[in-house]
């Protein structure tokens, strides 16, 4: 198994999940800041428990020495070595946002030229909840965006059941690692410690992958509100959702109506109706609780989502996929508890 | 000047605010639990600066000892101890939730009985940019509550103009001295580091209070889903507020209307269109910072409010209110800049 | 396996940990304050990981379903349940301060009478990488504080070389749920969050802890001055410690000597002389990393230690030597990865 | 007056408090980084209270225009534009490095060659507690380092009567803002966060300004060990150091020798025998707080200091010694109360 861009955070995060993994053998991680150098020279955390040296990003170097590949690059950078990958027979999970939206219009228009539009139609969206079954027979998945993990999943059940008229506002508060290991003086520690604020909002990158998954679920356009906001913590998102549904809804049956949509899906924790998640209980684990209720006042329901941004928003949403295109059990690797307090 | 309940956040932060206040001589602090110590014993913030000794709270002993007294008591508690101040002729600050619902109805849902009900037709809703000539004649202000202040000064231009229609989603998020000072496992450091979460979604009882100074506005009932979260940080409360209006609007007119509406107002700041504040540039300061950005592809309007809980949101806004009972000018011993970083 | 005391910080760690260890069967879970709820009502991370029911600490009904019993007790409440267990057969590993001090007389000056002083002798202090023998034929193992951990696993080979003269200086810092899932307004957010300082200055518990452990490898009584400092942050302790040895030190000798001392000890990780750990590259693993540097111009060896408080400080160190009373390898259920970031 | 750096950390505080100064008129900001903006725009805090254009540090045209230059430039950087300001018969308080240590060769070990080697006479430590008189009468202050005002400040009372034998150990502990406002990863919040770890232990650039003022007092070489830390959070300094005195000392006697020290001066608070500070006690404001415990066991005095790091340990001195020059009241302009919670 090979990780490539191994020392930022998503990297990082992978090799910790997959030592953990009983069917795996790390064998190639690479970086490009930091070639020559072992991975436990940059996180010494893994002293002892993975010592790989560092490689430069050379495809026909690598390529022949792994049969999956996670590609934990920096948008842009990340499609062609995908598509390089790809080429020679390799299936590739990708944890950017390269291959996560179908239209290269669209990726255009949030991000640039497309330079592998081909390879759009082959990407699978590895939200797994949802395309468990694509993903299983997928050569190329694309590892969800941090945010809309947690948004569609806390409404993809209602879009399910037509049930939702209306915009919907996606109100976001993510951990601070979600913006990667980065140098900017806006991340730095004396800047967001005893800080909050909004950022991006209406037009942050993930908007378009929400509307997108959700548009496909009810077969028309949706709109989202998306307003993600930085919270002085490492990890977690928590996603708060507003939503206005066609009929008053009884809370009894949406919980049933949530738990036969999400009956196998081991990493879902459904709170009881009226109650709501935080973003401790689910830290480094690969869990998204969700919790929900309406007010009968306003005639909105509230939909809470808690994620770690790390773990279900992106490495451990990518175990996940690598274990069904596998053949192996879904949580293998992924059954670790949250780490509390 | 008397501060009764002075060793909780409100109490003490009004000791560090009047300590810079030109005109103001303090001669009182209570406490239930400290009596006897100097307040800079509790607080060693204070010593050489105000050394005064804690006192019980008897009514007979201190009213004759000052003019005006600031009440930073517990809800349910607060009342009768104003009550006693105020049939001896003092002017009050209450800073409870005590005097600022009208309707002893409201009250009673929310909190309990009311015990001196005749008083909450003379007490003015201390929301200063709203009420200002009231206020200056006012011998009993019910200071507002922090997560109201922030709401309404970020809503009220627009229900002025009554612009808006539909509901209103208050998303607001708060730091942990909102809490007061308290000693529940909950608001632990270990429970609260490293963690987001939402609480009282719907339930909170701030929300009758934005209701009534939004309805008293518009001359209508207003519905506010009120929807708080904590924030692992000490101070600040950013507001989120998402707004349907009538008519699509066009941002350098509501720039204009925010800026007309407080053109008189030293401590609102207004951002440009399409920007937004931050909690961190109005720590220790009396500011609110307010910024909004309509997005045309969902047709909501969202408004954000940055304020210090413990200043504008409770002893910075107390003051403001005792300068104006007092005839003095409104920015009196409140000029001080943010702490940043 | 029981946890006794399983809601509190080394409670729940302790089942986090055992969840993944693939020999162990928890069955009895108790608790003073939750009987009769679920863990995972109390710690919603368990939720479908761990539902048990708590139940009251009943030794005569619990101890017939346990061979192996946890205590995480507070301090003076766990003798007595040890006892029981004890009397019964059963094995315990107490995390409590109750049998770690050999001497009867100075637990009862830092602690209490204590009411079990005939089972002081039995029970073997489980620093693990100094005492593995006892501890693999123990019936009692007292696990040593999360200080001393720390400290004597950075200055025992020092000691044991005897090449140290003069007192010990421990300036050790530590994270919050180090005191416990509490109440108290000290440990409240708001007071801990950016704030530093000392606490208990050459007068606190866990002194007599190292001073003893210290004293048995050279024979002959050590004094240590500890100083304890908190930490706005959750987990971890790093112990920065002045030594004065007889001779000039060569750095590479010195190493070698940790590496003699330490060859065995799968969770020791030395760092090259001149570098120095951090608290969060072994935060949630059961590692202790270890870096010294001398400094010819004060003649003094800085020693510097960093640990999980939870883990290698409480829980893992209790699953460690519960490995070797199970004749299990050591590393069994504990080989998890630290999360960073 | 005029701030030269005024968007680092140290320079924006030097504005914020200047604000509150009554006898100053701030006419110049300078910057590197955003010359044409106006500084409220890089700090929004600073929004309708200093609205100045940021210029060019052009010293012609800026030295008629103001009688004192604080200058808030990198080390290295500041030596040439302070003579440059010094030759036109300026006076400059400078806080950076780069005078502060009288020996050139000294300099060149820690930093690089001085490049004003004739100045290093003129310029006196800004240390105002111990060189009040020469400040007063100085045309160029070097404001002291964060960490020696901290240090020096704890344990001059005692080198004064040469009480002190054998080396001093200072295990200080620093908040983030001591690093400035950068842009690197290690200072990243997703670095520093839940994470404490020391750094530059015994080859720290702040060792040798502390063995320089300590000696002075003694007029003998002093060695000092000097280990760092890095707190997770933004504002603070908290300075243990551990002192072998020469007889063992009664701690009334030495509180008598602290209280005599300072018997002038406002900023530094004394605590009782035993007692210590901590670091929020004193956000935000000019004072230093000193606590000290003897451990008659391993005979070592313990004293610990407690400064913000911004304040007194950068601009709130600054402007002390500012206001002895002008022959202004020393506490003018910096009465301020810590900002508490």
């Amino acid at each position: 198994m090979a990780v490539l861009g191994a020392t930022g955070y998503a990297g990082v995060e992978l090799i910790r999940i997959l030592l953990e993994h009983p069917r795996v053998q790390l064998s190639v991680v690479t970086s490009q800041q930091f070639v020559g150098k072992r991975v436990s020279d940059v996180y010494p955390s893994l002293v002892g428990k993975c010592d790989l040296a560092l490689e430069e990003m050379q495809v026909e170097e690598i390529a022949p020495r792994t049969d999956i590949a996670f590609a934990a690059l920096p948008h842009e950078t990340s499609m062609q070595v995908v598509a390089d990958f790809y080429e020679r027979g390799k299936r590739v999970i990708d944890l950017s946002a390269d291959f996560r939206l179908h239209d290269p219009d669209i990726y255009m228009r949030w991000y640039s030229a497309h330079k592998a539009p081909h390879l759009l139609r082959k990407a699978i969206y590895g939200l797994t909840e949802l395309h468990r079954k694509e993903i299983a027979r997928a050569r190329l998945v694309a590892n969800p965006g941090c945010y809309p993990t947690g948004a569609v999943l806390g409404l993809a059940p209602l879009f399910a059941k037509k049930m939702v008229q209306g915009n919907v506002v996606v109100d976001a508060k993510s951990g601070v690692t979600g913006a990667g290991r980065t140098s900017t003086v806006e991340l730095s520690f004396s800047e967001v410690n005893e800080n909050f604020k909004a950022y991006n909002v209406g037009v942050h990158r993930h908007a378009p992958e929400i509307e997108q998954e959700l548009g496909e679920i009810v077969q028309r356009p949706v709109s989202v509100l998306f307003a993600p906001h930085l919270v002085p913590m490492s990890r977690g998102i928590l996603s708060t959702m507003y939503v206005e549904l066609k009929s008053s809804p009884d809370e009894q049956k949406l919980a049933k109506l949530y738990r036969d949509y999400y009956r196998q899906d081991s990493f879902i924790r459904l709170l009881p109706a009226g109650s709501f998640p935080q973003t401790k209980d689910v830290r480094g684990s690969n869990d998204c609780a969700i919790g929900f209720r309406y007010d009968p006042h306003v005639k909105l329901l509230v939909v809470i989502t808690a994620i770690d941004n790390l773990v279900k928003g992106a490495a451990g949403q990518a175990v996940q996929n690598m274990n069904l295109m596998c053949g192996w059990p879904e949580v293998e690797g992924l059954k670790g508890t949250a780490l509390v307090p």
